[in-house]
């Protein structure tokens, strides 16, 4: 009943009820006895914070530090544990410049001020009575699978590789509403945004954007940001690069031209293989990765699996994901979880029958733009080979005969 | 510029924008000294698992126990702390029979039998490779605001009185995948679904139901479930009674009747005013709350405040909600979350001006099958004086001359 539409084993994306029939599931005799501790005994009762079970093994990844110090470092959602399109924000991926500052928020204020009618500040108390609005975007630090770009394949997880991006539900105050009411004067300038950690972190973003979809964010998946999310406040800038979106944010100060801060001429300046400099470029490209099957995984029996993975653009929503299980000779299209909104991650899956011999597995994505996520090579022509910033190729993950899924460059 | 279109100082909802530049914000000078220790010493790296602000003061609320002992209690969400459609899964209410069982997966099974072609049995790595669906719906307790029906208002804040409400994203195996490869004889019969806890909570779900949008669910905001969600694997049935959704499935039974189990017969089943009894009520009432400004908050100024809260119905998507400031004198229609999906959560926002004066603040809300939310007298008019499901009343917000929020009934 299985359907191959495309080389290797790839099913039709409608053909998941009866692929799902194919899995090895043992017929057995009925009823469960109670044997185990747990139908035996009364487990803890209801606390005031959850946890995970300790048989999830959940943690982020690639923690161990930056050449700075372990402040300046990052840490990867483990996507390779994750399904849906939400990151849980112990889970959601970090990137700090001087590490997470601890604020106390009654102390912390936000100012707005430059080329404004009137300076304005503002307290936490001040800032949870204004309007709000909700919406679930994803976040990629412009680092992201940066491992990708070096010359031989790493082996290492989903995560670890490309786990500088995660999804949520961001709920804050539209900074529309503070900049109008301090009253630019001029709609064609720049927003610089400072941060209050130690690295006092400070960007400049053109008004144009900082007057669309960007918001003050308060709450991340519900509750009040964490403080390594930028509490007591962030910026969010929605599909741009992660530095952007300034944490701890305590000052905007509007003016005619960007500022040329340190964070945006020592980092996040993308110099391009011809030898010119590419500044500002915020938006983050179109991209996925198929989580599982994936790096360091191994598949213990042939027979039907479903491949899924993640995919997101800066430009807007995904309009189309494509699967690959012979390293891109033969594609097929996969189904997008239909309640993906615009300038979120989106979740692919397409059901695939291993047979038990070598296969390479890819994903590109194609977003409403029409823009197309290239292979490694294509991606890696763009820049200088001492570039690292902005890499969209494909992933590609190799299943050897004996099912270990691994890196692999194809 | 704030218009307003209902009694008491409720502002349109277009007003946003306006009424925000209504809030005192005072001027200041800038720039700001780095004069906290956070803007002038390194913060913490990054970590394994995050955890938020001790400043935040995050807990579920109401963990205080039960008559038959702690482990079959509850714990709320703090609704007046969240803000947005997603609860996070550290703060998602609980309610339990039998406590928490530590279940580990290796040793899990979950049994499908009864009347079908061919019992099966599958392991948690089995249900991995199935194909999966990704939904945010809400969850709620039936016993969700009973402190309501009780003859006196207490003074307890939002997530004490109303918090045995969530909304996650949920994403599982859809239910019809299983019960399709066991081969189920009669599409007209029931499914009976069984936890492995140690109160073996067993409840019976019509297979029409089952059949629809029911799912096996393997990962809750996109980290696999935990143990007080059901870890390793739960039924969700969207949309209706919290209990229903059996935590820890072990055994799906295929027969033609209900079983009429201990739990559904000794509770939930609802006793009605004329002393007849309905079981099988599953499906959640129309019903919303507003969050902030909401009991034990206090308005430390006059002016506008965005009233917020949260609104839901188990019949599909909310249509509209109104607020009132008089006690239901008269009524405006609130902004409701654009994302928000059927049978989730959705959050609703409107400006208002607060002059000092006493108000009283409710909300109701009309779901896409034009059910609208009873008054607390309407709701409780159709059970018996003993019952306390179901309840789905409006919430009155009494606001002070003072400032002081508080329960009240009206």
């Amino acid at each position: 009943m299985s359907v191959q539409i495309a080389g290797n084993g790839i099913l039709h994306r409608r053909m998941l009820l009866k692929a799902a029939g194919a899995t090895a599931a043992a017929s057995f005799l009925m009823p469960v006895k109670a044997s185990e501790a747990w139908m035996t005994h009364t487990g803890e009762p209801p606390g005031e914070y959850g946890s995970p079970s300790e048989f999830a093994h959940l943690k982020r990844e690639q923690t161990g530090g930056h050449p700075f110090g372990a402040e300046a470092g990052s840490s990867s959602s483990p996507l390779q544990n994750l399904n849906g399109t939400i990151t849980p924000n112990s889970l959601h991926f970090e990137r700090h410049h001087s590490g997470i500052p601890n604020i106390d928020p009654i102390k912390h204020r936000l100012a707005v001020y430059g080329d404004v009618r009137q300076p304005l500040q503002f307290s936490y108390e001040d800032l949870l009575a204004y309007p709000m609005e909700t919406h679930v975007y994803f976040l990629e630090c412009s680092g992201n699978s940066y491992r990708n770009t070096l010359t031989n394949p790493l082996d290492l997880t989903a995560g670890s590789l490309n786990g500088l991006i995660s999804g949520a539900e961001w709920t804050g105050i539209p900074l529309h509403y503070l900049l109008d009411e301090a009253g630019i004067q001029n709609r064609e300038g720049w927003v610089i945004a400072e941060g209050a950690d130690a690295a006092g972190l400070t960007r400049s973003i053109p008004l144009s954007m900082a007057l669309d979809k960007v918001m003050v964010a308060m709450y991340q998946n519900g509750e009040p940001l964490r403080p390594a999310q930028g509490y007591p406040i962030r910026l969010f800038v929605p599909g741009c690069e992660g530095n952007i979106s300034i944490k701890w944010l305590q000052a905007l100060k509007v003016q005619k031209t960007p500022a040329y801060t340190r964070d945006e001429t020592s980092k996040y300046t993308d110099t391009l293989k011809d030898g010119r400099s590419e500044m500002f470029s915020l938006k983050m490209e179109v991209k996925s990765v198929i989580t599982s099957p994936s790096g360091k995984m191994k598949l213990n029996r042939q027979g039907v699996y479903e491949i899924n993975g993640i995919a997101w653009s800066g430009s807007g929503s995904i309009k189309r994901v494509e699967v690959s299980a012979d390293g891109g000779k033969s594609w097929a299209e996969a189904v997008i979880q239909s309640e993906s909104g615009s300038l979120a991650l989106a979740r692919f899956r397409i059901p695939w029958r291993w047979s038990g011999q070598r296969a390479v597995l890819q994903s590109r994505a194609i977003d409403t733009g029409g823009n197309v996520q290239p292979t490694r090579d294509a991606a890696l022509e763009r820049y200088s080979p001492a570039g690292f910033y902005h890499y969209n190729g494909m992933q590609s993950w190799q299943v050897s005969g004996s099912g270990d899924v691994k890196n692999v460059f194809v």
